[in-house]
């Protein structure tokens, strides 16, 4: 059986939660078909907050995946002004969904991928967006066709969610989202499996 | 000026999102005498979900943190019945704010700081705790003076809430948490620092 993959798009200086609240949630899928991986081009990357952790391949595996997320944080705009770094992406929305939180945007539309579109980032990068040709919409979740940018972090329950559904169906991405609810806000006492 | 020190305690087979949403948020303070650790009993803590993190420091650092907060997973259970692991910590409630996600209250139980009160956790430890004499309700957030216990993921946003209103003030509080929400959902295009 064919695996389903997951790239999770890292860099040096990325934010936290949007790097691990995605690795957190496609995690819990637990199926022996589901490969999630964080890749980058270092061996390791640090977040903004200082926090080094292991890419689990290089940006390239993500050219094969079968859902990219691109995560956010200060360190994107050393990048997606870069060719080099740019060049090393061959993605393709009509056999991938391509994903981004927050500043991710910027890559995706350096990529090319929301021309003629309109998409969501957040706050403080809304004019370096706008100035790309992209029509900048606030909201919290914006797809289009396989392509899709959210924005505030916990938008990413909305977008790991729209991927998990395209992916495994609407029962585990239910099971998903609903395990990381509080309690009594979401999750019941009688739910969950970790 | 004397720091503030928070401490989140890990270990091998922590539930990944309870350790990184405590650890993002408390970086957001961004002040110079607020220091986030996180500490655990080797170099290098690996995830349930596969990711191995460094420790900041040892578990010993949370003896003398002004905020102490016990992440959670399964490997929690080779811990809190530990004895050498438990005489590790000497916290106390009268100089530090105490708090758990899900199965970490089984720890804040073992090690005294939960007699005779209510408290919360996952459902999946539920009746473990309860096994130990605690009273667990099934509740989001409980907080009786200086410890609280938390369950269910997101809920770490309203116990990490409250952990950085009693030391860092209400305007923090609201900013940090404001930061994470969902674009027009929480969060404005007027909002928001990074």
């Amino acid at each position: 059986m064919k695996s389903t993959r997951i790239a999770i798009v890292a860099f040096d200086r990325f934010t936290d939660i949007d790097v691990f609240l995605a690795w957190d949630l496609f995690n819990r899928v637990r199926r022996d078909d589901w490969q999630v991986k964080i890749v980058g081009t270092e061996a390791t990357h640090t977040s903004v907050a200082g926090l080094p952790i292991p890419m689990g391949a290089q940006v390239e595996w993500a050219n094969e995946a079968d859902i990219v997320f691109f995560a956010s944080g200060p360190g994107i705009r050393a990048l997606y002004k870069d060719p080099t770094y740019l060049a090393r992406f061959a993605l393709d929305p009509e056999r991938q969904l391509l994903g981004s939180m927050c500043s991710g945007a910027l890559l995706l539309a350096a990529l090319g991928f929301l021309a003629d579109q309109t998409a969501t980032t957040y706050p403080t990068t809304r004019a370096e967006l706008a100035a790309m040709g992209i029509t900048v919409v606030e909201e919290d979740l914006v797809v289009h066709g396989n392509v899709a940018t959210a924005a505030g972090c916990l938008a990413a329950l909305d977008l790991c969610g729209w991927m998990l559904e395209r992916h495994a169906g609407r029962e585990v991405r239910d099971r998903v989202l609903g395990a990381v609810q509080p309690v009594s806000k979401g999750l019941a006492w009688s739910g969950a499996s970790r």
